[in-house]
């Protein structure tokens, strides 16, 4: 399947229990990846609630009700997508020398449980990198051009860069590791929210002149602090799935390190972000160290198998701090509006993991990591695939979103983005009966 | 245990691995299975934290107390009197030739780890069916006639048609196929549902007379679509809890299989009730959306083990488009007022997926579906299955709504109904603090 | 690992089954409890979540940002110091006779797995410890010092005493009972917060005195009973894996025992508080009920491995009864000020689940409950880690809240508290655009 392991197969007593079973027999070992791939890819699942709470949340109540449709259905449609040509480019035998997948297309198999179990483990990380963009691109964008986004990164900007990593393409041959999806999933979800936010422009009132000509950046504060923070939670319990069920085996001890160091990461990732924002701004803030935790899971998701309890510590809570200045700068010096930081979260934060892949990497005999005398031969192979799959992303996401707004526009009109999206793009509304004040 | 399996154990590996064993000892396969049946029956227990959120979320503020006190109590008291009764009834030795068990009430044993494992996994079923009902009755039943309902659906409604089916009864014998339960859970929970909304009669001022003489009807808005969307997700999390695990042995190869075709249908649901409501009412509707998700779980239920991919997407995307038919004809035709579409969801889709099993069953060995050459022999046994349960499921409950009606009242005064049920039945106030406007 | 194992493990097959393999290889068994013990861990994970929706829910608008803060944090700094002091304390070897662990601080080890496994499953449970006290110091405790108790119970106080009776400690030796932690965890949690809110002091305006010298007892609702509920039913589910992988073995016969148990108890539990909650104050109050159910779950914790259904129904239906019994206690008569009823849930039910052990503890070849002939030994010895654990737990944080009330101040200024903690301790707003009244 996906990942090439850097770590041995512990496993020598399980290989010798089922030796006694031709190749094709369903071994306990079988049975064991089985339940191990259905627990992760359930819990990955999970993150679509997770990813819909905390963009909700983050947003204005206006436009509830477009997030949660955005949610749900980037979901449905990139499942049917990624089952009929997704899959082959990522998956798919080998063509081009390493550049995509072509083979496995619409694959309507009957008796075939491993490429099943795979599809399935599988699915819910490409839907984890098409839903990341919706938080970006909040607030303003049409529903159907979301609809048509996310049909391609379905189809073809996720799987083709995930064929270079996981599906043994030319990145895999070069020892590029990313374990769970530091750059795989998180940095291309993040490329493709931070072009989507660039082409449609802020939202209306975001960044305006002040009478002595400076601009004046104004915040639009999310309309649910507990929806948001239990979007934090699911978010982080789906990630014990998408790291830990990344060993593909049920039967490798390295599940538990994975589980170990993604914890830790994850809490010292809200611990940065939260002292950060504490030093910063004088208040501990709740959307930063929300996307602290974050932070930190993304950054820890590359090294999560090969770093030690104090690196993923130390990983997550410069992940954290990370988050906080990426936010700064991406709303204040960029001025690209990004209403819920994903980008920050997914793309800063997601290099930031790949290259720390480089420099703690530290296996009982593949210590690849600078800090652990690996030299800096992986620290570079780290900052290519990030570059070349960045590449990959950026531009053919911007394309793609540049393209859409040629053909059939890509935002509403202001009238509606005003009044909100809510009842403009679905005739609904997300909290009926409750007063809210009209100019949030 | 509970289903007949149709398709063949393939794990020829596994037993030859635990023949060295006696019978009654703890093997893998066990052990397998034990997790296997607690996973699975732990996120069937997620969904009633879904249907809870789902039928509050799709409903108003004043309600919402009440709504989830009834999702609560119906699973605590459906659990005691399931493990009291119920139990006895479903999977006792059978009894009249296959009509009911008849042993094993108040079982009460300490080390039968299989009845344990089973029930366990039973009782989430069993809480699943009269919770569904919930939905259809909101807004205007009594607290307390709901919970003599509830005692009465998991004490004989489920289990007595249940037993026909997974409890080796006569259906069984027949060869009626319903894997996971779009019968046997759904069209019975649907089909009380039904009965208790037309028992009740609709909320205040839903169908009124205009001056013309002509019917009004009116849509009582939900008031929280974020609540609702979770809802969805976490019952569509949960679900493959209830479709996977129905495997019912952790060394299963169908598992997977299992995963794929609910995650495609359950996807093609929502975009076949998506595309209906957007070319019908001309926007994207939400709350047909999430019905529609759900419509392709529901579909999906009976079949999912013995149909392909493409043949689930298609399940789906018919389910999708038949629970906006039925939401229609029910709301506008029938005129019986289903606050949150339940009967739609659970009972059309649950005939449709019945249905489909014999339309689109095909597996090694067993291609059962007129599709794949299977004769109409398997769609009549589907039939029948269909009404029978449906006869038995419909006039029991009609006759138990009937009667509590007449003995202690179904419906709250118009004047409590008006003024909600949280503060009349519960002196409760579901939202403290917000500004709510009355008339909702 | 952590706890002494009343019953004799059964699993004569699988011992036989892996006998073939050296000791330190992976064997089939392993593998199976690294799956056991993850989802285990990430269950009770999911009980973060829930505490934070039912401390939000039970609590107003105004201060909710505040509190899913202090929820988050307290994880994420408990999981840090947990790792860095708290395991060495209760794992560590153990020294002067019994009382504390005394090795494996900061342990950073990168080929442990058996580490990295318990480690994730223990830091899961010191969380759900630590952040019982949230909710009874809700509304006016400073965040900072929040911050500073957290670490402490998660550095020492948990883990000392934690030791005695899951490390191998003095009580273990005694022979003390607590399967799943309804002392280790529940009480410890529950003395702290008792000490909590009486160090703090009550709510502004929550005891005055009316015009005839008698006190006037307010009760302020809490703003969100849907989030409320959720909260409970996620920590249902979350106790499926606090209980059932208590057994500390995924191949152990005895996890469908307690998941039965569980479940029969929290159900019991509900319908024990609403009944009181009905016969009492005349209607069926909604979070008494919801405190019912978790009442029902912390009164199983300890005995859930070794009683019968029947017993199972008797412990929750009393615990039900005793919540209710013990929150009008503390308001009315200690005059304790708990938003949440946190020290009657885990508190009061701990202590009862605790005897409860003493009193039905039965199974094959272990009778150890009165009831089943046992005698009053186990009683004696349940009672005697009650108190001794007790003495601890109060005296160290009522001393740790007097330090810090002493040294940094513990209570936010009367003026921010009647304005809310999100805006003075978070420049925040939980509900941004939602009229709120601002006298809640």
């Amino acid at each position: 399947m996906r990942k090439k392991k850097i770590i041995a197969a512990v496993s020598i007593g399980l290989a010798a229990a089922v030796s006694v079973f031709a190749q094709d027999e369903w071994t306990t070992e079988k049975a064991l990846d089985m339940i191990w791939l259905f627990l992760g890819a359930s819990l990955v699942f999970v993150m679509q609630t997770g990813f819909a709470l905390l963009e909700t949340g983050l947003t204005r109540a206006k436009n509830a009700a477009n997030i949660v449709m955005k949610n749900l259905m980037d979901f449905c449609i990139g499942a049917i997508i990624y089952w009929a040509i997704g899959w082959g480019l990522m998956y798919g035998a080998d063509a081009f020398g390493g550049l995509i997948g072509a083979s496995d297309f619409f694959k309507n198999v009957m008796d075939d449980p491993i490429y099943y179990r795979d599809w399935f483990f599988q699915v819910v990380f490409a839907a984890t990198s098409a839903t990341i963009v919706s938080g970006a691109m909040a607030e303003r964008t049409q529903f159907k051009s979301y609809l048509i986004y996310t049909c391609f990164i379905s189809a073809a900007i996720y799987p083709i860069s995930g064929h270079w990593i996981w599906g043994g393409g030319w990145l895999a041959k070069l020892g590029f590791h990313d374990f769970a999806g530091s750059t795989v999933v998180h940095s291309v979800g993040g490329w493709a929210a931070l072009m989507g936010a660039l082409v449609l422009g802020p939202r209306t009132g975001k960044y305006t002149k002040g009478p002595d000509g400076k601009t004046l950046i104004k915040a639009f504060p999310g309309h649910s602090m507990p929806l948001a923070m239990t979007g934090v939670f699911l978010l982080w319990f789906g990630w014990y799935g998408f790291n830990g069920a990344s060993t593909l085996s049920g039967s490798s001890p390295d599940i538990a390190r994975v589980c170990v160091t993604t914890t830790l990461a994850a809490a010292s990732g809200a611990i940065g972000a939260l002292s950060t924002s504490w030093i910063w701004f004088k208040k501990p803030d709740v959307s930063m160290s929300m996307n602290g935790a974050l932070a930190g899971l993304v950054s820890i998701t590359a090294p999560c198998s090969i770093v030690s309890p104090a690196a993923s510590i130390a990983i997550g809570l410069i992940g954290g701090i990370i988050v906080v200045l990426s936010v700064e700068f991406i709303d204040k010096v960029l001025k690209i509006d990004d209403p819920v930081g994903a980008s920050s979260v997914h793309l800063s934060c997601g290099i930031w993991g790949t290259l720390a892949v480089g420099i703690w990497g530290n296996v009982e005999g593949t210590a690849i990591g600078l800090l652990h005398g690996g030299g800096a031969a992986q620290l570079g192979i780290q900052a290519l695939g990030i570059v070349s799959v960045g590449a990959w992303a950026a531009l053919t996401s911007l394309i793609l979103f540049l393209l859409i707004k040629a053909c059939v526009g890509l935002r509403v009109s202001q009238k509606e983005e005003l009044q909100g999206l809510d009842i403009n793009e679905h005739k609904a509304d997300a909290y009926a009966g409750f007063q809210i004040f009209s100019n949030m």
